[in-house]
């Protein structure tokens, strides 16, 4: 045979290359303050700088990585800057960035356990370390019954919780048999539109999702749960699955797990707490009050990737049975039969999840809780909770603005008093300025300005900014 | 306020550290194919070295890496040791790590094309370079009617296509009103389990699957897929999806698409095209043949993360209708609503995956291609399917052995001719060496031995070496 020809960068490039990048990144983190936050190009542009076919022979390296910063930077939308207050955060951090290189650079897909045996281990030790960080109930323990798994987004772990929920209302027929058209969800009209999506793609039809009235704190009204569940019972349809969320996208409303709870567990229907944005919060013992009631749920979830520093993507969910999961999921073909998995010893997370293959993504998780310790994360989550409420505060004491909901922890939900144009007005000038970035919703039917404080970086001089803009803006407006 | 405290990485802390991990990638990459390629750990042995809580205060980075070393590597398949034969690939490489990497650090989530159009506007341009790369039909280009996604995995995207297809065939009510009972899928029988995963995730329910017979290649007949589908329709079911692998995963089988695709057109019913593995081997002209017949195709998936030196995760999907998936996957809550969405110039991904948020993949896309070229790329894949077709010639010559099924490709299935025993042996023996890593399948109910020739740092030396240590392994066996 020939001589070995390569393209491939050799481990000495890898390492020259690869220390420029570690620098560049350095120093956007040192300059992302200074960049407009939203990104100014129009639809198309970045494209139209792109040549308009792949390149035929190689490029020096050198050259791709000036590009990053010549064509990319422009179209992008600066979610790691201190002055992003939009949707929820997406944090990083410099040790869950190394960790994710390290995943990378290990390059291992950790479907079976066989096929990495750490990738999986370290995930249910470190999603055990999460059930006591955040003081859950001990079911949701991989020692228990039950167990943690790392996902990509909340999106498809609570699709993985209604699929359970699903077959086991049907007794583990439905994946055979297919819906039927009879099995009912439940959600309150501020859930999340996930959960929308997930009832359609599981095939129970949209027409079989009760979105629950909510009260006036936005929070999921039991009363109206139960009378849902019975009005569905009585019709002879089958009540398979209530999502209660912990801090709706909207406003950060709590649904009532406890009365919730109690109606599912005398319905025998599963019930998922949707903790996306929030349940990082329950790091803090004062902020634990938001899990109450949640000894009652089936499955639970959160994101370290908006709010516990760790980049996306990395969700985490719970449930208290794994065996349901498993069983929803499992499909077990010649070609990954191993030893391992028939010794019935091991995890294989692939059966845990939608997809068949996995990245070492707790590895970056480990990272960030190893980096910061209890304490860091502690520190970090109670500044951004005390900068909001400062905000609060300030909102309170002008009189041209008025809170347009409760604000628990670190979102909070605001309007001008002059009316949704200049609410629309006023947030498309101040996104428009590149200063900050902040979205909207709609509540009661008015159009209100959202502001989530929990960028990692941003800090008391940041949201006193923040304001100040939102104050001028204001001023000019009118 | 009190002055701000920081438990964060610092910008400088970033760059000594993140050099510090490029350093360990760079000296991992050399010495990764003197490591044992399967781990010798036991069930519980990685879980029972870490401590059995978090810690409560942070610690330096410099022992969080070094554990890494000590606590983890030997729980590590070595996916990237050039002595990885078994299952398919994961590949990575320099400049798909040095992407990925860069992703993480500029930390987007591009959920929408505001929210970072360059994450959007590259994605769309790079599935775009790779439908003229592949010579894929004109029909995928996103300037057409249809347009390409990066998913995380071949399963999520033939779920996504399966949702398309059920919705396709109930004119749209599929999502509304749930499944019925009615549609049918149909795959070979030689299909990855992805395909019956997805039957059941859709709620079509595994009855409603059919695995379609093959033939002595293991390719689906396409007179029993006609057959099978005439007898639905006589039974009043909705024949909604047919899957054609190009590339089986237990065989490299490759679906007869052009009349398995003249069957579809017949009875309106959506093809998909799965060639996650075989796919990247188009980039070559000589081996275009593999998708002969796509032009029937409603779509199309293949990884660049298994062949193509892109670090999973990287799938990627193309649609030849894309109104067709965003209708099924779209769900437009307030909170998300903006004016790039609202004028309809813009690509939304999230519309067209199952997540929604998601991450900025396509940079290491970029990176790849313009890093190796599309020459690069090709001499790759030619000496990987060379190396392969060498072993199929070695295979031929000692009558110990026989081939099990063509190798088209890379991938060569063989068996020792001593029966199911002797080739469990000679696989446990190989494995637990550490000096190559294989899997096996069973074709005509006989266990069969599985090589691939993909890992990206594979060559003569390698493959001639795994060939010898699988004689001498026989030898001692007998």
């Amino acid at each position: 045979m020939p001589e070995e020809k390569t393209f491939h960068m050799t481990p000495d490039e890898f390492r020259r290359h690869g220390h420029a990048v570690v620098d560049w990144i350095a120093d956007y983190q040192t300059r992302v303050e200074t960049l407009p936050v939203l990104s100014r190009v129009k639809p198309g542009e970045i494209r139209a700088s792109l040549p308009g076919a792949a390149p035929a022979q190689g490029e020096p390296f050198d050259r791709i990585l000036a590009d990053v910063g010549k064509l990319i930077l422009p179209g992008i939308t600066h979610w790691q800057s201190p002055n992003f207050y939009a949707y929820f955060p997406c944090n990083a951090s410099g040790p869950a960035i190394l960790g994710d290189l390290l995943s990378s650079g290990l390059g291992v897909q950790g479907m079976l356990w066989a096929t990495s045996p750490a990738c999986t281990e370290l995930e249910t030790h470190v999603l055990d370390w999460l059930v006591t960080m955040l003081d859950l109930p001990r079911k949701f323990l991989s020692t228990e019954s039950g167990g943690g798994v790392v996902q990509d987004t909340a999106s498809s772990a609570s699709l993985c919780a209604l699929l359970a929920a699903r077959e086991r209302a049907t007794n583990f027929a439905s994946n055979q048999n297919g819906c039927g058209g009879k099995l009912v969800a439940y959600a309150s009209s501020q859930a999340h539109s996930s959960i929308e999506k997930g009832v359609q793609i599981a095939g129970l039809g949209r027409r079989n999702l009760r979105l629950i009235a909510v009260d006036g704190n936005f929070a999921m009204r039991p009363d109206a749960l139960a009378l849902e569940i019975e009005k569905d019972r009585r019709a002879g349809l089958i009540p398979c699955f209530v999502c209660a969320t912990v801090g709706t996208t909207s406003s950060n409303a709590i649904d009532p797990v406890p009365e919730i709870g109690r109606i599912c567990r005398e319905h025998k229907i599963w019930l998922h707490v949707d903790a996306a944005m929030s349940g990082t919060a329950a790091l803090c013992p004062e902020f634990r009050h938001i899990h109450e009631g949640i000894e009652f749920a089936d499955s639970y979830t959160f994101n370290p990737h908006k709010w516990m520093f760790t980049n996306f993507d990395c969700n985490c969910l719970y449930v208290a049975d794994r065996g349901s999961l498993i069983q929803t999921l499992s499909v077990l073909p010649e070609y990954l039969r191993n030893k391992a998995t028939e010794s019935g010893a091991v995890i294989d997370y692939r059966d845990w999840q939608i997809p068949l293959g996995r990245r070492f993504r707790s590895l970056k998780l480990w990272f960030v809780i190893r980096h910061y310790g209890i304490e860091g994360l502690q520190y970090h989550i109670r500044r951004h909770v005390e900068l909001a409420q400062q905000l609060v505060d300030w909102i309170r004491k002008d009189n041209r603005f008025e809170l347009a909901a409760p604000a628990p922890l670190n979102l909070v939900c605001f309007r001008h008093k002059g009316g949704d144009e200049v609410n629309q007005s006023l947030m498309d000038r101040l996104n428009r300025s590149g200063d900050i970035y902040l979205t909207h919703t709609r509540l009661n039917d008015r159009l209100t300005l959202r502001l989530c404080v929990g960028q990692a970086n941003t800090t008391a001089r940041h949201v006193k900014r923040a304001w100040q803009r939102i104050q001028s803006e204001a001023a000019t407006i009118l």
